[in-house]
């Protein structure tokens, strides 16, 4: 460092013009208040509260400040459940991103996308869906029923139908969007998620679904997780619809008894043999369910389903697919998979962690009935919604994160503020070339260096005085520590 | 193609399972009913409407369907005023943003990210911007003022604040959101738009704005456009400020005559004149404001505000770094921008397209005192949005958007339907090497190539029967047309 020139005029922090001071800003406070940061109120009595979602809500948070005006300070949270992110999350945000679209790339799919906002009447079902219980839904301005959507399918089925007859059946489609959900916020569940979506449109074969699990083991693989500590649990709605129509329960109760029936284990057995019993089933179809729902053999299923089940005949063709692909360690039969989407009509499944502390990381199944809801003919259909909360939670705990740092190739540090002028073209002339460049003005050198380190610079390019008169910059590599003299038209 | 041998049991469609038939839907319409799209009612009256923006948009537009229940096709389109993005426009949105990216690594810009769902409070201002009076606005469940974002700014100011002295200035911030307005529609203009920003915290040189704006035409250089075809015009609003205090006008009209004066050109200057009197400027001073507005000289400039004004020595300074950055050629000087929003205190610049058909396809400018609005220390800033709207209009017209086809490697194909296993290994295999695979199964050999032309695939691999007995594939390369068989393993 002693090989550079004295250093001059550098300043520690940027000065603000005093020509913008006389001019106070309209909403400005009296006197600069120190931000504050909302805290949640607890209530004793909140954690036994069985009020509703709204008004637990509005137990738990405080009401909004006041908004402008002479007030105030604004609040610097984001909407409750909503989240910012700041260079460090987005890093790795766009790191589990990247790996969801490196995966459907090499599954050969095409990504599409859907408005955040969407009719509310696409997401209208009647069979008590916890998805469409909790619709982040509101009124617009021009009296039209809205949502921020609860999930992406209804809209890719939405888009299915509307290009009709010019696109060429298979589609294979993934999108990565934001969904919402409105609900009383506990134990640090979210109001928004992202969700990486493949779907595959006009496939009725088992294939589909293979396909699909594929690209779920390929992804967990690329994140480092192994078959150890997460697997696939699959079943079959065809297996619920089968105990149906053994015990003559009537087809339009079919979505409703699946959505009580995906309760099991967030309920007890009894609350949820008593909301099927509420829904009209008989108390000896309902234990017929229970204990159906609690194979977790395939063969165990088909004596008790037939060999002539589909269900049985379907799961068996996914298993066989799954060992020629190579992912059988990954995937089980467990017949208590029912996912509680009410539009499922085939396989259904989900990615666990084995350990058993989190939420379902992701899932999915054949809607193959979906298209018919919305007025259109029905095409076979299935996909899976892949979370962005549930799986870093996971990777967090088992250490996978990768430390994402910023990758920034060069520093330009003009040794003098006469040189702005010389800085400028260095500059210009290195992103030209493709290089990554942070122009530093303005702080000491010292500042410079640790600067270079907290960024991963490759380089620091010094402008000086004597250098420039010469033609030439100094640079500094700062893996290898190497100092050499340049000529500007040769740096690159 | 003779050389293969005969296919056997590709089916041109994909059958449904009959197993499926017998469970309708619970919502399915009594017959399948063809899609209907909605059309816009044209109406003789609502083209010389003066009604407010909302009963207009009510007359343009048909109330929603009735939701769910018993009735009926789904309106397929996405609300009013937004997009889908099928797979071709998506690559598009792709490419565009993948551009926006790259210039904002060149210039080691830090990628953040904000909720779609603000506070209102942080867009409630009282100069009459257009963006405050087109917000997108409703009540939450719980009561509370929501807003989907017209712009970033705000959030990215409060993010700022929220960090607090956690972070070390200057920040150099990008992101990619979508933004929202509701207003009535006209003219192609949507709800919603996807926003590139740029935001340089903690800089209060002149320098931050030039790093701006060479990020800016680095872009434009990216896509094809050159300096012929797209200007930028730079003012600032310390011209503004300095007619201000020439008058005498109170410092609290500051913000309200910017964005009235900004109204010049899609208002008549009668208009704008009328609304500036009504805000409480003097017409001698209207007078002087519409003059100087009318500058499009430095020199002219600095005659009438004198050689000690901060407005010239900034604007100065912007072109001498312009000409060092190699960018000159890109930038005038124009009084008369000014730009819409409230907050900003500076350097104030739009790009604009030569032809003068287009609306500004960007605009930026500093905002010193923005983060005093939120109650906190100001921190001099500057940025830009530039929306994905007006840009690919221009490429369009201009036949500067590239033609981006689909890029799959590997088409994997089963002569027969016998060597699903088989084909499952081959396209395992494949993907684990990390390669783009399509996995194509009971079509016709001519469909597929059909298809290989269309996605752009590169291979065509053909799983056989006598091929796979040998342990082989049969590889088609489908540019060089060579045909040649290779064992499992060694495909890659």
């Amino acid at each position: 460092m002693s090989a550079f020139p004295p250093l001059r005029h550098l300043l520690l922090r940027p000065r603000l013009p005093l020509s913008l001071q006389p001019f106070a800003p309209l909403l400005r406070p009296s006197t600069a208040v120190p931000i504050r940061r909302r805290r949640l109120r607890l209530l004793s009595s909140s954690s036994s509260s069985t009020a509703t979602q709204d008004s637990a809500d509005e137990v738990a948070e405080p009401p909004p400040l006041a908004t402008g005006k002479e007030t105030s300070v604004v609040d610097v949270n984001p909407p409750r459940g909503t989240r910012d992110f700041p260079p460090e999350d987005m890093r790795l945000r766009n790191w589990l991103f990247q790996n969801f679209r490196e995966v459907s790339r090499l599954l050969s799919f095409e990504e599409v996308d859907f408005p955040v906002l969407e009719s509310e009447a696409l997401f209208i079902r009647k069979a008590g869906e916890e998805i469409t219980q909790q619709l982040y839904n509101f009124e617009d301005k021009g009296g039209r029923r809205v949502v921020l959507r609860p999930e992406i399918t209804p809209s890719l089925a939405r888009l299915v139908i509307k290009q009709g007859k010019s696109v060429s059946l298979p589609l294979k489609w993934f999108t990565i969007g934001q969904c919402w959900r409105y609900e009383r916020m506990t134990r640090g569940r979210r109001r928004e998620h992202y969700q990486w979506n493949m779907d595959i449109i006009g496939v009725s074969k088992v294939r589909a679904e293979a396909e699909l699990i594929h690209a779920i083991v390929l992804l967990f693989e690329r994140l480092g997780v192994t078959s150890l500590d997460v697997g696939i649990r699959v079943s079959s709605r065809k297996v619920l619809q089968a105990v149906l129509q053994m015990y003559s329960i009537p087809e339009h109760l079919f979505m409703e008894v699946c959505v009580i029936v995906d309760k099991l284990g967030k309920l007890s057995r009894e609350e949820v043999e008593k909301e099927l019993m509420q829904a009209g089933v008989l108390l000896e179809a309902v234990k017929g369910i229970v204990e159906v729902l609690s194979l977790k053999s395939l063969s165990k299923l088909e004596e008790v389903l037939g060999s002539d089940s589909e269900a049985v005949a379907d799961l068996k063709r996914l298993f066989s697919l799954a060992e020629h692909y190579g992912y059988s360690e990954w995937i089980t039969f467990d017949a208590s998979v029912v996912r509680g989407l009410a539009y499922y009509t085939g396989i259904v499944f989900e990615a666990f962690d084995r350990a058993g502390k989190l939420r379902a990381i992701c899932g999915g199944g054949r809607y193959d009935r979906l298209l018919s809801t919305f007025g259109s003919d029905d095409i076979p259909a299935c996909g899976f919604g892949f979370g962005d909360a549930v799986i870093v939670e996971f990777l967090k705990e088992k250490g996978l994160v990768p430390d994402i740092a910023r990758q920034v190739e060069d520093i330009v540090f003009p040794l003098d503020v006469e040189l702005e002028g010389p800085a400028s073209k260095v500059v210009s002339s290195l992103r030209r070339k493709g290089r990554s460049v942070d122009l530093i003005e303005d702080k000491r050198l010292k500042w410079v260096f640790k600067h270079a380190e907290r960024i991963n610079a490759s380089r620091l390019v010094l402008v000086g005085n004597s250098e420039w008169q010469r033609g030439m910059v100094r640079v500094k590599n700062l893996s290898t520590r190497e100092e050499y003299e340049i000529k500007i038209d040769e740096l690159c």
